[in-house]
């Protein structure tokens, strides 16, 4: 079988766009890179448009084995597989998959815990941020306009795959809270001020939504209105803050009513 | 005054050095990056051994405001700047450290919450750690023998200053769990095994050690028999695991009884 050598070929050239916001766009998919996020795509049975292969790889044979829907990979030389990765060593496997946009209505989908991402900046923290939604039970996280781009390679590799087994919906943070109070929801902000409340004294909801804001200026006034109420946590030691990952893990642990 | 200009000059290159393990052990100093941090220890009063600065800097000035011990700062260039610094963009403004070692007897300090960290890898999650802990009110972290470099330059951007106001010790883990299980404070792992018990069921404490191991193969077993009850995170989604400095903030948080 024919093996892709050029990292100047066309196609490769595509792919190469779909690290920029302009080329997931135009192809509507995004990157996975390395075994373990293809094998959550397999295992989750999530549509695969393509999967790239270098024949050398040792993930080839593990692929194999769960490659239940004989998808034909593309293969790929070793040189072509570097000028696609972000990694120093890839792994020699990569999967390319649709953009799907997801859709909830609240006036429908009334149970569960939402994660709001408002204007947070840095891509691990971003996907961490994802991946500990999914383990505390969250139902799903929701992008803000101002908050960096969902697919992105840092934010892709950070999620560990939880992207499938949570709702991700980008949109508008304020048009969301007003649907979710509609719905007797509650949503909690995150800024110290004086009406702020100890987060371990409000108790545990099944239903909620959780709005982190931006590293260095916080979250949106303009969101912090329309919220339940606000809540903060209160740091013992000198340090001025935590870092936002850490204080979303943290507060959706002690919010998140455990399923029993 | 004089600006040294060259990247080449000596002293320059010995600041360069400063990057390494070998260059800080030498030199038993490290380098600060950027006005944060040079800021932060100064209001800690710290012992400083040089200022770095670029004249045109804009912390000059604020650098000028702070400077109560009188330092003469050492001008270099931009491009000296930028060949010390591992941000894209530097801020003009360094600060080079004596590495002090810290010790610790746990016979005579029996009050206070520790942080032990078992061969974490990741130097971002290493100094977001340290962070959290001096949030969470913890009077120290110690880092295992197996653990990334403490005085590494990710490490100390991570931890924002926080290494100014908790006690970081180096050292063999083993020793420091024996020492103190011997003065009855309790020593948590965190590994998921039958015995592991639910970490919101164990209550909180004054006085204890929580270990943290490495990000991909856990914590040691020899370490694990020492110590006094294993917790463990539920999780509720799909998610196979936790970042190692998100689980590690949701525990702190948990653990620690606030100071009143």
């Amino acid at each position: 079988m024919e093996i892709i050598r050029s990292t100047q070929n066309k196609q490769v050239k595509l792919w190469r766009k779909l690290a920029t916001k302009k080329g997931r766009t135009l192809q509507n998919s995004y990157l996975l890179d390395g075994w373990h996020l293809v094998k959550e795509a397999l295992l989750a049975q999530q549509e695969i448009k393509q999967v790239l292969l270098v024949p050398e790889s040792k993930y080839a044979e593990r692929f194999a084995a769960l490659n239940q829907d004989q998808l034909e990979p593309i293969l790929i030389s070793e040189e072509v597989a570097k000028s696609l990765s972000e990694t120093q060593s890839p792994q020699g496997i990569f999967a390319i998959l649709p953009i799907s946009q997801t859709k909830v209505s609240f006036a429908e989908e009334k149970e569960g815990a939402w994660l709001l991402l408002d204007a947070v900046q840095d891509p691990g923290n971003i996907g961490t941020m994802v991946r500990t939604a999914d383990a505390a039970g969250f139902r799903g996280v929701i992008f803000g306009e101002k908050t960096a781009d969902l697919y992105q390679p840092k934010v892709v590799r950070a999620m560990q795959g939880s992207q499938f087994h949570i709702k991700l919906l980008e949109g508008n943070l304020a048009d969301y809270i007003a649907e979710m109070r509609q719905q007797a929801i509650p949503v909690f902000g995150t800024e110290l001020n004086e009406a702020a409340r100890n987060y371990r004294q409000v108790g545990q909801f099944k239903s909620f939504g959780l709005i982190m804001g931006n590293e260095g200026n916080g979250m949106a006034q303009t969101l912090l209105k329309k919220t339940t109420a606000n809540l903060y946590i209160p740091l013992q030691g000198q340090a001025e803050s935590l870092n936002v990952a850490v204080a979303a893990g943290v507060l959706m642990f002690q919010l998140k009513q455990p399923d029993v």
